[in-house]
């Protein structure tokens, strides 16, 4: 059964019965109106942030299988509420698709999404020659209380929960050889729990890499930062994979991308990174401090004939 | 200047300049952090809806400019948040496009979304073969206001503002001769005054086109409609040229689209069309009205020679 087939209409109603699996308590009205409706509460701000995969760009259907597709497009959504330290309250999906997609593999991509447990609120289909899927994630933050990628001050420590490298290392042990495994989680439990922490500075989820992502944060901050390579908490096997790879691991670590760990800072008072583990539930690590000055990186230990443009590159779009 | 020329986040740097222009009071943080921040109130509902514009289905870079594209596929947005009886907060963008799009091209299909005056909150910009814009509406409602399209009974009176047939028409008369002006507006203010009218029913937009708009309507109430063809709203000047087009006035009428009028019902006793006008501030016209059974038209003064199937077509996206 493809698109053609069943058309905008029968699709949404098959996406619609799948949805209903999951609800929320904020959620009045979910699909089949004109909009969802969303309940809010006084002393709260509204989060939201939207992201896209793309088929070829973002996504290969014989990387990987659909269900984990749409898990990993909603993931990249909820991760941009965890570094605001938000609680999701449910997301749209604005679904492009060419008519000869199997409607099977559209089901499973929202399965994959619902899987995450968050509602889905509505959103729209249409027609078009690639695959993408268009995600507005919603949540809400006590007023006052939301990490801001702009809250680093010189004398910060820097920290990042789990490991870096570990989704773009997933990918190339994958590539061509079967089915892409690896799930990235959204630290939804340790930006919440971050965003009441005493002495909390800046914060940003790693999506597009580790340097990417840190450099976002100086800029917005106005801060440099002095950043131990070899403290960068890598994946157990990791090295010695990469060696069989052939892909230098320098690279998946710093600019690797898809990690959705959250980069954040505290002030230098604040708890020791393994005090911080046990309140955010997840690993932690120390990586340096955040400077005065011009937003750059200065790096100790990083290893000899890694390409400046690492330093600077990530994902690039275009 | 093409998008591979500024990268991602020199496009980003120059959409968040031009967003800088217009403000909102909702708005507590826009783009440049990982998600917007929007302040919510006690005894408000949040309304949110997603909607895409993809190059090839819903516009052609021939027929209309990049400024009108990008107006045209907010308004779509921001008439379901006017369907549900919301007041815009702000909006997402997620827009994917090739490498060779010229920048200039982006900013004025951004310019053309700010001159609705609505917040660009954040967003997304990614690589694609063909330009898509997906964006998502954020609005408020006051609690157990919302207009929904479930909530039509029998004997209610229905209505539509303004001409349909409007936009489609336009759409024709400008294919291959040039370039496409007709501006659809979002009844935003319409639909907000229509929220808080005692006596008020269901309402629904008019994007898809009449037919399948108010089968929409029909189906979510439960409930049929007897509707007078002839009394539809059209244009001035309408019917002929649609002869001098050869196209049929009927198609555009019934299955036009994206006209963005409000389809709604009002109970028995609720005021007359001229006094809806007034309170409105949109011309209103009284179409029929709504019958118990199944959720069917029946047509008055039907002109012979229609196709079946234009009663139940609208706009098929597969």
């Amino acid at each position: 059964m493809r698109l053609r087939d069943v058309g905008e209409f029968g699709l949404i109603d098959q996406i619609e019965a799948l949805a209903a699996s999951v609800t929320g308590d904020r959620v009045k009205l979910g699909i089949g109106d004109d909009a969802a409706l969303v309940r809010v509460r006084a002393g709260e701000e509204l989060v939201v942030t939207s992201d896209a995969h793309v088929e070829s760009v973002h996504f290969r259907w014989r990387d990987e299988s659909a269900r984990r597709i749409g898990r990993q497009a909603l993931v990249a959504n909820l991760s941009d509420l965890a570094a605001m330290g938000a609680r999701p309250a449910g997301f749209t999906l604005s679904l492009a698709a060419p008519p000869r997609l199997e409607v099977r593999v559209v089901l499973d991509m929202v399965r994959g999404m619902l899987s995450a447990g968050v509602p889905l609120l509505g959103g729209n289909v249409t027609r078009a020659r690639e695959t993408s899927l268009h995600i507005t994630a919603l949540g809400t933050v006590r007023s006052g209380r939301a990490l801001l990628r702009s809250a680093a001050r010189p004398g910060d420590r820097l920290l990042v929960t789990g490991q870096l490298g570990a989704a773009a290392w997933a990918r190339r042990r994958a590539a061509g050889s079967g089915r892409l495994r690896h799930r990235s989680e959204a630290r939804i439990e340790a930006g919440r729990a971050l965003a009441g922490l005493p002495g909390r500075g800046a914060c940003i989820d790693v999506s597009d890499g580790f340097v990417a992502d840190l450099q976002h944060l100086l800029d917005a901050s106005g801060v440099g930062a002095h950043v131990d390579f070899s403290a960068l908490p890598r994946p157990r096997g990791f090295s010695a994979s990469c060696r069989r790879l052939r892909v230098r691991p320098e690279r998946l670590l710093l600019a690797g991308g898809e990690d959705y760990e959250l980069l954040f800072t505290v002030r230098p008072q604040a708890a020791s990174a393994t005090r911080l583990a046990a309140r955010l539930g997840v690993p932690v690590t120390e990586l340096g401090t955040i400077s005065a000055g011009p937003p750059r990186i200065h790096w100790r230990s990083l290893p000899g004939g890694i390409e400046p443009k690492l330093a600077g590159s990530g994902w690039r779009h275009f």
